[in-house]
């Protein structure tokens, strides 16, 4: 039997993300670790309008431990890459955006975005103001499983990062809860537009020294 | 009797729509099939504020079957382009956008838009992340059922797509039932927003080889 | 006794014009007609959170009909101007809007703001997709019941239009009832926005031989 | 026991400001002064969920008065600095947003924001249209608490604003109740978005003479 709060939460948390434009045309997701089990929502659903019984609950492992009763519906595409910023990061909750602005961002950017002095940056984990906060972008691919190796393998060359960009896709951010995970989602959403409109005014998003 | 079910959606939809910037000044529209009739919008009512019993119910061939008490009320003006998807393409609905993304994309672009290597691509039905995806770009009329003709010859030469963009207008999309259309036009939506802001920041929608 | 009806409506079109940009820091406004009565706001506060006992009546000639009980309440400064549209051009409805892009059009315009070939010109009266579709921009002045003079001679002077504009400041739009200057009020918004990424783009907003 | 009525508007704007982007990722916040005491959001929670039993009570000199039944919360770190507005300028309400209109704004200017000639100067009080609105702008800190010298610095040296920019970082605002500091804070918002786009338009933003 799944968790009703955390999947009530998931529908919640996605319903906001639609306003937001990061989980548009069914594209990007979100999943709630709950102990040993992950809440997942289907793959290629609308987001905005899923139903708490509608969400999956798989093992660490990917198996699938519940699922909704409605027998068309597959687990999302993206658990095999949730579940790399779970066992890897220990995170708590991992969101996926197909927001504007983080795909534009790895179009302005090649292997890696960058930026620096902004107060937003202390919205991550362990940063400062000064910090230059870097975030690794890897390449996408024509199946959204076959992002698992590149995204294994930034994470493990990136240990301090929450995020990972995929080029011309979007981002996946985490944080050791639900609550971490989503502010750590606005303020790279925040970062990212800001490299944006930087780029756009001719400043750069990274100071000398930093 | 109108189906009840349907016509609450697609005033529900409307009111989505509205919030998105799609129907803005009554413009723009949708409508949904209902076996061998088709739900349609009035003409020229503002469409965030439209109740079930305003909606039409239309014939394959465009004869009213059902109408609103409201005797002023006449069938949205999109009727005749809807039913080309319909008939043409087996559309179970089809949605009229009117956003400023769409439109700009059509000051961008001559006869076709085009794009490649975006990850939202794949939310439009048989293409895959690396493909080319092309929408067809009809000069505007002045009426807009003078349009059907256009229409009409664009769906035909261009088999595989699921949008019809309409010169310094808005742009016609579709699906197999309301969710997959829904799901086409926010993906068409994104499409046509990142091309604008991909030629703002000198980057080619489409890649070399694509 | 003022209309329920309409003075509900004023503040349900209000919250949505906040939502939209129009009347943020209390500024903007709208007025209704009501037979020989119109309904206004009062002037100075949150437009977003009025309620129906806070609208002001007033006579044709601007003379208080009825008040709200809060005797610290004045009806707004916009109403000379609001009867200017209702006197003249038998206005059912006005909508005085702060929108930024009504303020960015007067910026690229001299005396009048100009656009032709774009499908939304038809959501003004009496206009079609080849018009062009021209409306004056009036000077700002330092006490907004300053413009009455200047707005009743662009009227007199523009017998066509259903809106003016003022430098630096904003949009009078009207129609002949309130769905119609809410249609208005939304296609002159998109007007202006497209008017404003167009010369972004290096596009004429007015075609040749318009 | 602190004000039940002010804590629940705290919650209201707080949702409101997150809708407009200025309190994202548990950053910015408000403050509402209650006779010789001061409600304020805790530090590093989301502030579009925040509950009304979630606000402390601080005496103006910063003491905690009444804080609530979570041990896990602290005062925001912003307290120190609304408290300069409060005892310094009579301020009963201080927003600080994390706007990315006004974190832009001070990537434009050098040690103050200014701009002339646009009719929401009259927004903010004392201010008439033609008059020059100068804003000042102070350096970031790696810790907020180290703002409030150099914001008690800049509220000395520029008696009439009632903003201090701060760099890369937002802006703090204030009014002589709550919903002056909101009318307010909604009038430097769009002041600050303006000023970037007449910057991209090449417009300067404050006239000659003024």
């Amino acid at each position: 039997m799944p968790n009703d709060h955390a999947s009530t939460l998931i529908c919640d948390l996605a319903r906001s993300f639609y306003a937001l434009g990061w989980v548009s045309g069914t594209g990007g997701g979100i999943c709630i670790r709950d102990g040993e089990h992950v809440l997942v929502a289907p793959s290629g659903v609308q987001k905005e309008r899923m139903q708490p019984d509608h969400i999956f609950t798989i093992a660490l492992d990917g198996a699938v431990v519940d699922r909704p009763a409605d027998a068309t519906l597959r687990p999302s595409e993206c658990s095999s890459l949730f579940l790399k910023a779970i066992n890897l990061r220990a995170a708590g909750a991992v969101i996926h955006s197909h927001s504007m602005y983080a795909m534009a961002a790895t179009l302005l950017f090649e292997k890696e975005f960058s930026i620096s002095h902004l107060e937003m940056i202390k919205g991550i984990h362990g940063m400062n103001y000064g910090d230059t906060l870097v975030v690794p972008i890897i390449e996408n691919t024509a199946r959204e499983c076959d992002l698992a190796d590149a995204l294994e393998d930034a994470i493990l060359r990136y240990p301090s990062t929450f995020a990972v960009l995929v080029r011309r896709h979007g981002v996946y951010v985490w944080g050791a809860d639900w609550i971490r995970a989503k502010t750590h989602a606005e303020c790279y959403e925040y970062l990212f537009r800001a490299a944006v409109e930087m780029r756009r005014m001719g400043i750069p998003t990274r100071m000398e020294g930093a």
